[in-house]
């Protein structure tokens, strides 16, 4: 049977750049992560680790235009969000050399024995370490920092696991691009160039995640492929950890108060906040519990001024695009549901942006936990939100008690410092997400030590998170030494903390 | 249809001594869960937690004479195992007041401000916060430490997360014993008893996995029934994380240099270890590598008459006693399998401790893969280890790559400074297992810091330990808190440090 080929695709027309690979076959699954695991003590000296890290940020910053050029031409997403986009995948990766040199992510707790204890308690010293092989799979809509060079790849080298990356089909070449700077940042280090291993097919990342030497996984995409791999690692004969984030609605909550205060400010932030991107932004605004009446109105018309203002967007490919226009269209014709600005396609090539607009009453109650308008509560990927006008706290609270898990939840109020309605919406937000806002958005997401990019399910499959330095713990598992000789310690461990690490 | 009644059962006669409860329905898991989920918010405050966790010891302790006998009667381990079972298990419970108190758990992170940054940096203040409900799973072997009392109630508790406990049926009374002090104890503390909620049952265990409210799970028992809750807890539409210690082989290797300095103390002492608690702690050394020869042999002799002299053990139920009889009589009628000391039954309600041995060419390649075999390599539960003569190195990490993961894993090396076998055994058992001794032996695990009761699947579902301060880390979720006015954030965020917590 001839390997199935994979192709660039330009997303503004629709058709093939150039054939840029082969679909991974069972057997080039099984070579690959092979391959990546009989490699994986040659990451264990974490000052080499942290060098590679380094390198390859060097290596991408130095093929700066190829890659913007390339990633451009595959998912249309501009070269000025490219090239932020780059930057931050650099400065992620310098940031988990720093972490893998500062050492604390290896948690070392000394315990020095006490025979007098109950049990009585033997020397004990508890580090972590690596859990091996880790699947990553790369997400479509940061083609570099949720990608082949994103934050899974870098916390999963800095943890000092091999990565096997499956490819995200909506932009190959990239792929193939960055896989190869980062091949060529081991060989520069000192590493086989296994350490980083590509493969491309959605077949084989099933494969994958079910193959016996991949130790654990990190994805980002939707539900529906998210959910079938997480499924896949749990059925294993021996499972392993899936730490995935699958999807978001990302709710905003606006007290009457904040809307009498700056109506007109609120509506242009969330126009620019849920259009960014296209929309397509795992953080994206997608619903809005606004109050009804005089305010509440000057907002919505800010918003719909807002986005009707907006450009025709491409969206990353043309099956997104047409499940943007199937599932606007779907929410568009609920029972009350009204479209200042109409979402749905625009050209062959294009959607435009808009905003849907219901009454909280249809939210609650069984039409909002099992009826069809069950349906404007599930993310909806591209540049569309809904708003959803409330008459009474209650009414936020029940609308806010039957959503899902969630990445972020926004919440703005008056900058008085008597918004009533502040305390009691932050304490139903908090039980929704992972990152909680106040008078800001949630697109946009710093690189940074408090950072927690994950959420209930279904925003993650796991309670960690995917950006910020405790990406790394997703990659590691604690192993405790007892009453063992310093002579076979890890020099991590022995007395005297020869290294200088941060222990307990 | 009548409620299905709960015995409590004398192991040592196979009679039931007095019917306790009934079986939970499903209604009635549903209004414990409801229960329990009703009044988690009465957690929140550190202080009465600690004060709870404090009285619930108080409480155990106070009861010391009736909790023994009661224990006794159900389980025959006997008052002086049970007498220190206790003492750990209250210990552990002020422990876990001492870690609330301390807050280090909570894993404070704050960013302040950085509008430089690449994307700007806002302040993020990132805490972590409870599950919410967790259904525990008790174990059978420490009715105590690993049950209604135990580890995963008292972590669960200190993380501010209510418990529903799935009593163990092989001890009832005892369950219903330590419930009824813990829920008292919580009255005392100012709390409402729904903290902690017993049911009985195995329907009522995976109705537990699958209520909606109920936010994660804890599991110590079989690889049989562990892994079914797991899938369970897998296949939720919202899954959640299931912490399971399914079983453990627990292997040891002996370099031939240690049995030539100390065979008869080595064989005496894994006579010890391997038939404590009648074989049935979780970390039975079940597996021992010995080279083949004279010094192995007088390991051999001294482990057997360790072993002959230990007189017959009442099991904790008569199902595990046909099942011990059952395993080492398959296991026995392998081939090239020799019994020194012949384990199987002893009279009606009892066994006799054994050792089976083999030569480890019968555990490579095939035989040892996937052949009949690898029935050795299986944990068998009681008072039988099997040990394996090897001749060589190689064959030693050969039969140790084909073993599952383990809690821990167990070195006897010389003391002299040049065992040379030492460092290339210890980097063998380190990927096998979560807790690596030398020259100990795996039963008595400490709660201390830098303990990890864990270890690659089947020892557990997870990379975290289910004893020792970490444990608590499993119910806990991280959530970020972005520009909030220090009005809306709780204390412990604020700056200034309000409560003098660790943060970084």
């Amino acid at each position: 049977m001839a390997a199935e080929p994979v192709w660039s695709v330009d997303p503004r027309t629709g058709k093939p750049r150039e054939q840029v690979a082969v679909e991974a076959t069972a057997e080039d699954v099984d070579r690959s992560v092979r391959a990546a695991h009989e490699v994986r003590e040659s990451l264990a000296d974490r000052t080499v680790r942290a060098a590679f890290l380094r390198t390859a940020a060097d290596l991408l910053d130095g093929a700066h235009e190829q890659i913007v050029a390339t990633a451009d031409a595959e998912t249309a997403l501009g070269p000025v969000r490219l090239t932020g986009e780059l930057a931050r995948t650099t400065a992620q990766l310098r940031a988990f050399a720093e972490v893998v040199e500062a050492g604390s992510f290896l948690d070392i707790r000394i315990d020095l024995p006490d025979p007098g204890a109950t049990p009585p308690r033997p020397d004990m010293r508890r580090w972590k370490i690596p859990l091996g092989v880790v699947a990553v799979y790369a997400a479509s809509n940061f083609p570099l920092a949720f990608s082949v060079p994103g934050g899974d790849t870098a916390s999963a080298l800095a943890a000092g696991c091999p990565v096997v990356i499956k490819a995200h089909p909506d932009h190959p070449a990239t792929s193939e691009l960055c896989a190869g700077l980062l091949r060529g940042a081991a060989a520069k280090a000192g590493l086989p160039e296994d350490v980083v291993v590509l493969v491309h097919g959605f077949d084989a990342g099933v494969k994958l995640v079910r193959h016996p030497l991949v130790a654990a996984a990190g994805f980002t995409g939707s539900v529906r492929g998210g959910r079938a791999l997480f499924d896949a690692a749990a059925a294993r004969p021996a499972p392993i950890p899936f730490h995935g984030e699958l999807g978001s609605l990302n709710p905003v909550v606006l007290t009457p108060a904040a809307v009498e205060e700056r109506a007109e400010e609120i509506g242009a932030g969330l126009a620019g906040s849920m259009t960014l991107g296209a929309g397509q932004f795992c953080t994206k605004p997608g619903f809005v519990l606004a109050p009804s009446g005089e305010a509440g109105d000057r907002f919505l018309d800010a918003l719909a001024a807002g986005v009707a203002a907006t450009g025709p967007a491409v969206l990353l490919d043309h099956r997104m695009r047409e499940a943007f226009v199937a599932g606007v269209a779907a929410r568009a014709a609920l029972a009350g549901v009204r479209a200042p600005v109409a979402p749905g396609a625009g050209d062959a090539h294009t959607v435009g942006a808009g905003v849907l607009v219901v009454d909280a009453a249809r939210l609650t109650g069984s039409e909002g936990g099992s009826g069809d308008h069950h349906l404007l509560l599930e993310e909806c990927f591209g540049p569309v939100t809904v708003v959803a006008r409330y008459d009474s706290r209650a009414q936020v609270t029940e609308v806010l008690a039957g959503l899902p898990g969630n990445l972020t939840a926004t919440l703005h109020i008056a900058d008085a410092a008597d918004d009533e309605d502040a305390a009691p919406f932050l304490a139903a937000l908090t039980p929704l997400a992972g990152r909680v806002l106040v008078n800001g958005w949630p697109t946009g997401v710093a690189v940074a030590a408090a950072q927690h990019h994950g959420g209930p399910y279904p925003a993650t499959t796991s309670t960690s998170t995917s950006v910020g330095a405790t990406a790394i713990e997703r990659w590691l598992r604690p192993v405790t030494y007892q009453s063992t000789p310093a002579r076979l310690l890890p020099p991590e461990l022995r007395d005297g903390n020869p290294l200088g690490l941060p222990r307990r």
